[in-house]
């Protein structure tokens, strides 16, 4: 049984920054919690509670001493919370995020109306949606939401880092024909693109497809989905223990891959399991 | 034989304002010229010469007086050099194109990449270009000209006036891609469009289409491309003297559109001379 890896599969460059970030303040603070999970893969943060690092949901729930601000940011709301509180603040937000949430904050206080392309949902987007809260804020999904925006005068657009930019593309096609002023940041990461494709193409090539990942990591979830629909045989999983010898019975290769918050050893344990099963 | 006139044949806002701009300057000033054509119809500019409007091309051979300046504007220079003579300015031009000079001037002043939409060689593309010249500034006519420019950083998009907002659409998205930052602004004024789609309509129902304007108007060029592309049996002419009964052989309805800077009165004359023609 053959095994293909993706090139681009785990940690993404605010991930990793991020990580190490946080196990090198573990080392350092005696007292250090993050504001909510640092990345979205629970075996890092259960890796990190070994070293002290306690997952904290509120501000005002942090005892003391200092806070690691998670890769995909926070809202500005928190981050003014913690500075109140005069805690030791590590900020671990991914620049890319950073990026977005500063152009949203301009766009916010230059007086556009903001529209942000993303999952209303994510904890991404709404740390973008705070900084952009002095005007009109709309954060829409794809071009059917985008067609429900009134006409609008002069509209600034940021992304949600992990999109795609056809999405964006999209998007800012409907908000041109609706503005007299049309602002594009295009703060799109393509490590997610990359990575889709690189699972796309590694998927019409294999019998059985695994990504690994946070249940909880939605890009892992949507590679997952991406897979599925080219190969029905597509496994989500989160550690090499999850893996049944049955989803290989007649394949000849498989394929791996990973989400952006998923770390090389959990990957290297997955690989070496199958590795294990093909040679029974 | 049935006559089909388009509702949207003739002058549109901006013509229309500076043609009577112009008509009142010259009863108002004994010694007046326009800098340039001040509309692209050769008839209007006669009407205007025998009112002692006469056409310069330089600033420099204005003796003195009134200079009027025309709907589809000059360029900043030009602006410069009359006001530095300390001549009567008449100022003409288009609202909808000092906006998209405006925008230009204000795009390259605060450091973008200014990208204009339209044709290179038209005067209105050159004044918006000399607004915009404080910085990088690139005239692209399409899509495929859009493809050819570099990696920018920060774009700023401003369309000509008569661009479809298609084409506007187009150069924007490729300019998305090439940039870190975009920003559009929506400059095209829709009576081109309306004036088009509803030639398209009225040549697919008739035997015979007269688009009628300047031979040295595009708009009104481009017109009668549109519905030559539908009905070869398209007339592009100036005057009612060029109509030749021998076109209307054999029809039975006949469509009339005309240009931005044909005047009502152009348009009347072939409307009666068709009418005469169909009684005969």
């Amino acid at each position: 049984m053959e095994i293909l890896l993706a090139k681009s599969a785990g940690f993404c460059f605010g991930v990793k920054r991020a990580t190490q970030m946080a196990f090198a303040a573990a080392a350092e603070y005696s007292h250090i919690c993050s504001l909510g999970p640092i990345i979205h893969s629970p075996q890092v943060v259960d890796k990190l509670a070994e070293q002290g690092v306690e997952v904290i949901e509120q501000v005002e729930n942090i005892p003391a001493g200092a806070v690691i601000i998670r890769s995909h940011g926070v809202t500005a709301g928190e981050i003014q919370a913690i500075l109140d509180r005069d805690l030791t603040m590590v900020d671990a937000t991914c620049p890319f995020v950073k990026k977005a949430q500063e152009y949203a904050a301009r766009l916010g206080a230059e007086g556009y109306s903001v529209v942000i392309v993303g999952e209303a949902e994510h904890p991404e987007v709404q740390g973008i949606v705070s900084y952009a809260a002095t005007g009109q804020v709309l954060v829409v999904a794809n071009a059917a939401e985008a067609e429900k925006l009134p006409r609008l005068g002069r509209v600034g657009i940021v992304a949600q880092t992990t999109q795609s930019f056809e999405n964006l593309r999209q998007v800012a096609d409907i908000c041109m024909k609706k503005s007299r002023e049309l602002r594009v940041f295009n703060t799109i990461c393509d490590a997610t693109t990359v990575r889709q494709n690189e699972a796309r193409e590694i998927a019409q090539q294999v019998d059985v497809m695994l990504v690994i990942g946070g249940y909880n990591s939605a890009n892992t979830t949507r590679l997952a989905h991406i897979c599925q629909e080219i190969l029905p045989d597509t496994h989500h999983l989160e550690t090499a223990q999850e893996i049944e010898s049955s989803w290989f019975t007649g394949a000849r290769r498989v394929g791996i891959t990973a989400g952006a918050s998923t770390p090389r050893w959990l990957i290297d344990e997955v690989v070496s399991r199958v590795a294990e099963l093909a040679g029974k």
